[in-house]
Order: structure tokens, then sequence, then C-alpha cells
């Protein structure tokens, strides 16, 4: 119970700064707005450091914030009881957060006529529509998100002082961010885009477009394969070691 | 009584820094002009993490800086005979830093036409005013770093090793601004807005205009009040824990 | 072999994430196009802290991931047996990026009319062409990258707790970037030139120009020549102190 | 003797890396021209924690890098014996930084008519002359910097793991240069602007024009003052408590 918890807030506060961030660089009179890519990408970063410390704060000590995160543990280890509540409480995570982006920068979504970029602070488009490259770069993102995680924590790379290794994930977000994200917006997570489009579509946001559900497989399915894949890469590898 | 001086002297160096990068960003002729969102935000994180390890250095190892962060601590403890000397430390030190960044920045103040960011230098107005929604950001932004403060030093992400904890800190107000920054200026903090406010009002800036005081209750009242709210949280969340 | 392993892993993520941030600023169409330099050299920083992180978690405890610090590993040492193994892994692990480039930003290419900005998501080219100062340029850059490497694993500097050395010397190529690489791209690796130089010679990406092989030799020799004058120096003083 | 040594590289290093970023974002041709205010004050942050690392590796474990940071330690301790040979490492350091910097971007000096450009990568200038103002800026700054070195080594910030310091002393001169840069562009070191002054005035730079002598005593006393001020602060302040 408290795993879900932590797992639901650590969500909460992943989506709440990663969407506002685009929020805040994107729609009409925000002080930040055109703020940039590095300041997008640094907004991801740092949502992922809170995102990490709040969960484990509220009771979940692997501080997943993301399904494909899950579902590659759930591989490696061969448990999947956890798959299903955690998606469930990820993606209400990120579907409240999307609720409080949309009370947060109220009085900005009537300021911005273009619906792209209000569809944009919640959920993610590719900049050219090609779906067997926008699911090729979604799935190795996610497989070098996945293979980053695993580096980081692995024994060769020694015992990190607390606090060090969530500072270190949330780099390695900012690093495919910028270097991977040019393309499809980085959703490496489903429910980073599955939840705050659901709050999109809900929500009554003055003059909003339609929330584009044509995409919306795509950053939960090739998330979902490239976490798959890395899992299965991964656990080959340490069974050809040992 | 050390406490005072250090909460005085953090204080002093978080608005000194943080007013100054403003200062930079803002003001006609500065060679900072225009430096970004990513560098103002980035500015106040620094100022934050030197504004702790000063307020540290100088007897107060707490190092609030900030009257939400107090009234928070008030409380979470039950105890409320700090509140009062920190408020005044704290408002002290951010006036007293508001002088600074005028001397500071002297020549350039008769360079700068625009009243608006004379003031901004030093303390918040809204994107586009709507008083609930600038109460709403301003209270969910304090909440937000009540609970990011909770989780960084929560017992379930271990023991911090010396000063990473304070660097955490200025992070997660970098987070807040690049993400909830955009719509009120991100005061989340009473005497960050009050203090400099003060000295706007009483120093002989060249060709200043009014110090916008219809604003001022607003960053005062909405921190407090989203502090309060996180504290109560916090409260009832460890007692159902316990 | 492990290291093998480890040395081409550790590159290619280098190269991927390094190739990968100047191909989403540069590339017609992406979401981070214009990104600026302060991006660039970032996203390149964290690549070299992420290919540290898998080099070691995949069998290279050095994690060179740099045929010029190997080289000046060999010379200190004395023994040049890993020499050429590990500069066939590291160059083909830069090749495999190249690959892995061209796939994840594919609907980009036939976007971008300008040869040299396709070329330069692979390799490098210099500034304003002059052979002496843009040798003097790459062994410089190298010079002061053995040379930081050496300083921040000293034992004056004391035992730095895991993962602090990697980032550190990710911080190291981020400060080299942002500080010489304004004059022909701070390669420093003759790797990272040569592998991408032969992706983009092979691959059908559409509409590239040449490869620009005239220029090639250059990011080899200048890091290799830069490299090798700073091991010899390091092992003049040290044999001078000891 | 080995002081001297580390000195002097630890300066040579700083200056290299910190006249280098300013110059690959101020020359024409430059890859790195108009990186921005948080490119250049990043870099100069970047090259005072490698100063610091290199200082320490070959000899000087204190690694002042600055005789304004020198000053203030002999003031504290009482003893002035390293005073002179620290100053002299420092300025020799920072003087060869200036050649190496002239060899680096060699080509580019003749691209760049602008011949404020080309000094401003060796020395500082103010935004605004103003004596009395431009005097306090630079003492300010360097008293901040005093008070901030203090603040991070003092015992009641507790004792910092190895490297750990020297990253926040560069952190502390980013903030100094995002928040107090703007008006006179943050010397706060005399050998900073005095040796590649120095070498501005001698080296045959194409087309260069003067080396601004008129000015060049303020951002070498004012430093001074600044520090001399927060040693005699500090050390009454150290008396008062015990």
């Amino acid at each position: 119970m408290n795993e879900f918890l932590g797992e639901y807030l650590g969500t909460l506060v992943l989506i709440l700064l990663g969407n506002g961030v685009v929020a805040g660089a994107l729609l009409e009179k925000s002080k930040a707005k055109n703020a940039g890519w590095i300041s997008i990408t640094a907004g991801w970063a740092f949502a992922v450091v809170f995102g990490i410390f709040t969960a484990k704060a509220f009771g979940s000590p692997e501080a997943h914030l993301n399904p494909a995160v899950t579902l590659s543990v759930c591989i490696q280890s061969g448990h999947f009881e956890r798959f299903l509540p955690f998606l469930l409480a990820q993606v209400l995570g990120a579907f409240s957060a999307g609720i409080l982006v949309f009370l947060h920068y109220y009085p900005h979504w009537k300021q911005t006529e273009d619906k792209g970029l209000v569809l944009a602070v919640f959920s993610t488009d590719p900049a050219v529509t090609h779906t067997p490259s926008n699911f090729i770069s979604e799935a190795l993102g996610t497989f070098v998100l996945i293979l980053g995680i695993h580096s980081i924590f692995s024994e060769a790379n020694g015992s990190l002082v607390p606090g060090f290794g969530a500072t270190l994930v949330g780099v390695l977000v900012w690093a495919i961010g910028l270097s991977m994200g040019g393309t499809t917006g980085y959703a490496i997570n489903p429910a980073r885009d599955l939840g705050p489009r659901l709050a999109h579509w809900i929500l009554p946001i003055p003059g909003k477009g339609p929330s584009n559900w044509k995409y919306a497989w795509l950053p939960v399915a090739a998330p979902f394969t490239g976490a798959a894949i890395a899992a299965i890469v991964l656990k080959l590898f340490s069974k050809a070691v040992s």
C-alpha cells in the first residue's frame, strides 16, 4: 500500500514539474516563455530527481515512477505482481499532475491560441510523423534509460552515497532529453504521456483542440518495447557472466 | 541570538544573489542583459545553496531563510517561539540585501527607463493578473518546496553527506523556478518579496516607479498558506504512519 | 574480453549521446533545433558520465572510451598490450553509435539540406581552416583532458566517493568544450571523430555530401600527440618528485 | 617550492579555461559565438573547479589561485610570508594562460574587428564606467567570495567528502558571475585581470587595440580591498564567538 502511495506521489511530482516546465516555456505571457531546450531538459531532469526523493519518502524504496521501468524490473526479477498496481499508481499520479498544471497555469490557457502548444504541455508528439522511426526513437530512448539505470546501480560502479543515485538518474534523463529528445519529445514513460493526455482530454481548458489519441499508443507501446528488450538483454548478459 | 544572525546573514546572501541575478538580466547595459530564464533560475538556485551555507556557518543550523519554511517547522513541531524572531531576521536580511543590490548595480538604474523592470529586480509580480490563480500558484509552489525539503531529509532517503542536502534544496528551488515560476515569478518566500519591496520603496532609485503595494500581500499570504497546508498534511501523514 | 566489451559499449553510449545532442541541435525540424552551445556541451558532458558508468558496468574498470586516454595510460605504465584492442573496441563502439544516431534521427536527414550540418552531426571540422592552429587546438585540448584526469584522481585530491570521479570527468569535458571547443569542435578523442566519420561515409543518408577525409587525420593525430606529451610530462614530473 | 608550482599551474588552468570560454563566445567564426551568459559563467565555474584540482595535484593543498584569497588567508592567520611568492606564481600562471589562449584561438583574432572584444577575452572592463560603483562592485563580489569560501569550509557545515569543496567553490564563482558579474565582469581576482592584460599588451595579436591600463588598477585594488575587509570581519567575528 505504501508503495502505491509512493509511486502515486512520486509520479505526481515528476509530472507536475515536468509538464510545468513545458507549460512555462510554451504558454503565452509566461515569464519563462521561450526558455529554450536547456531549460526544458533541465526541468525534466530535476523533476525526476525530486520525483524519486518523494516516492522514497512516501513508501516506494525503488521509486520507479515509470511503467516501463516497472516492466523491466518485473522481467529481470521474474515477478509481475507489482506491475498492474504500479502502473495504476503511476498513471493516476501523472493524471493528477495534469490537473495541477492546469490550475497552476490557469490564466495562461486562454492567452495561448496555438492548440498544438496547449496539447504539447500535456503529452508528446513527433517532430516529423514517421511511425517506424518514431517507434524506434521512443524504444531506443527507453533502452538507454534502462541500460543507464542498470549501470548507475551496478556493483562495478561502487556503493553510491545516499541521494547520489537519484541525482544521477535525473542527469541520465537530462542526457536522453538533450541527445535523443529532438525527434519525439522523449516520453520514454507510458504514464508520462498517457496520464496528462487523459487530463487534457477531460479538463475544461479554454479553447483546447483534440487530444491526438491516434498517436497515443506509440509513447505507450514503444517505451514498453524498449524496456522489455533492455531487460531481456541484461538478463541474458548477467546469465552469461555468472 | 546566533540563530538570529545566521538567519539574517543567510537571507542576506540569498537575496543579494537572487535579486542580483534578476538585476543582471533585466537592467540596461548589464553584461548579463537578457541572460534568460535558465540563468535567472540557476542564479536563484545557487543563491539558496550559499544562503544555507552562510546561515549554518553563522549560527543557524536549520537555515530556514524563509518565513514560510519557519512556519511549517513550527507547525510540525508544535513550537512557535522562533517564528517571530526568525521572521524579523529574514525580512531584515532581505531588506539589507536590497540595499546592497541597489549599490552594486548603481550606475544601471538610470540607464533603465522601464519602471516595471526596476521593480522586478526587487520583488515579484504576476505574468497575468488573476488573484485566485496567482494565489494558487504561490501556494502550490511553496507546498512543493515544503514537500521537497521533507522528502530530501526524510529517513527513507538515507543520511546525506555534508553539504549535499543544501545543494539539493538549491536544485529543488531551481526546479520550482523552471517549472512553476512562469506565472508569478515564484516568490514562495514572504521575506524574499517583502524585504526587497521595502528597499525599493525607501531607496532613492533614479526614476523609479511605484512599489505595487496592492499586490504585496499575495506573495506573503499565499506562501504562508501553502506551507501551512503542507505542514498539516505532513503531520497527519506521519501520525497515520506511526 | 570483458574490458573489450566495456570499452565498446561505453564508447557506444558516449557517441550515441554525444552525436545525438549535435543532431538534435543541428537537424531541421528537430524539437531541439538551435538548442545552443550550452546544450551541446552539456550533452557531451553527460555522454561522458554515462559512457563511463556503462563501461565500468560491462567490464572495463578504467573506462577509457578514448584511444588518446589509452595511449597516455600505456605511456605512463610502460605497457602497450591493451592499446590496439582498446582502440578497436572504441572505434567500433563509435561507429556503431553513428548507425544508431542515423536510425534515431531517420526522418530528419532529408529535411536537412545543408550537407555540412549533416556531416557535423557525425564528425568535427574546424571553424577556420588553419592546419597548424587546428592541430594545436586539438592537441592542447587533449593535453588539458589528460592533465585534468590526472588531477581528479591524484592522491592529493583525496579518495572520491563512488561515481563522483566519473561525474567530474564529465564536467571536465564540459569545461573543455565550453572553453576550447569553439575552434575545432573539440574531438580530443580519435575514436569520437573517426568512428562516426566512417558511419557517415558508409550509411545511405539521404542527400549527404562528402565525408571530408582530407581533414580526418587531424582529429586523430593531434589528440594522440597532446596525450603523448601530457603522459611524458606527467611521467617526468612523478619521477622528479619521487 | 611545490606550492609555487601548484599555484602557477592551477592559475594557468583557471585562466586558460576562463579566458577560453570568453574567447569562444566573443571571437568571430567561433563555433561557440554568442554562447551566452550561462555558458560564460559556467565556463568560469568549471575553470575554478579544475584549477583547484590541478593546484592540489601539483603541490598547493590550499589552492588559492587568487591573490585576494591569499591576502585574506594571510590576514586571518597573521602570517604574510606566502603572499608575495603566491602572488607571483598566480600572476605568472595567468600570464602564461593568456599566451595559450592566444595560440589556441590563433586564426580567430584577425577575423575579429572589434578591438574591445579582443581585449575582453583577456581582461575585464566595466559595463558602465563609474569608478566608485565599479570599485564597490569588485570589492563586494570579492567579499562574497571570501565569505562563501569561509562558509563552505566552516565546521558548522560538516566535513565535506573529497572534491566536493572544490566543486562548491566553483559553483560559488558561478553564482557570483550570474548575480554580480553584469556590472564589471567579476574579476574578483587581481591575477585573473592583470596576468592576461599583460599578455594582451605584449602579444602580437593581429589588429589589437590598447590594453586599457587606465582601468587596470581597479580590478587589482578593489578585490584586495574586499578580501581584506572580509578577512578582518571574519577575524573579529571568530574572536567574538570564542
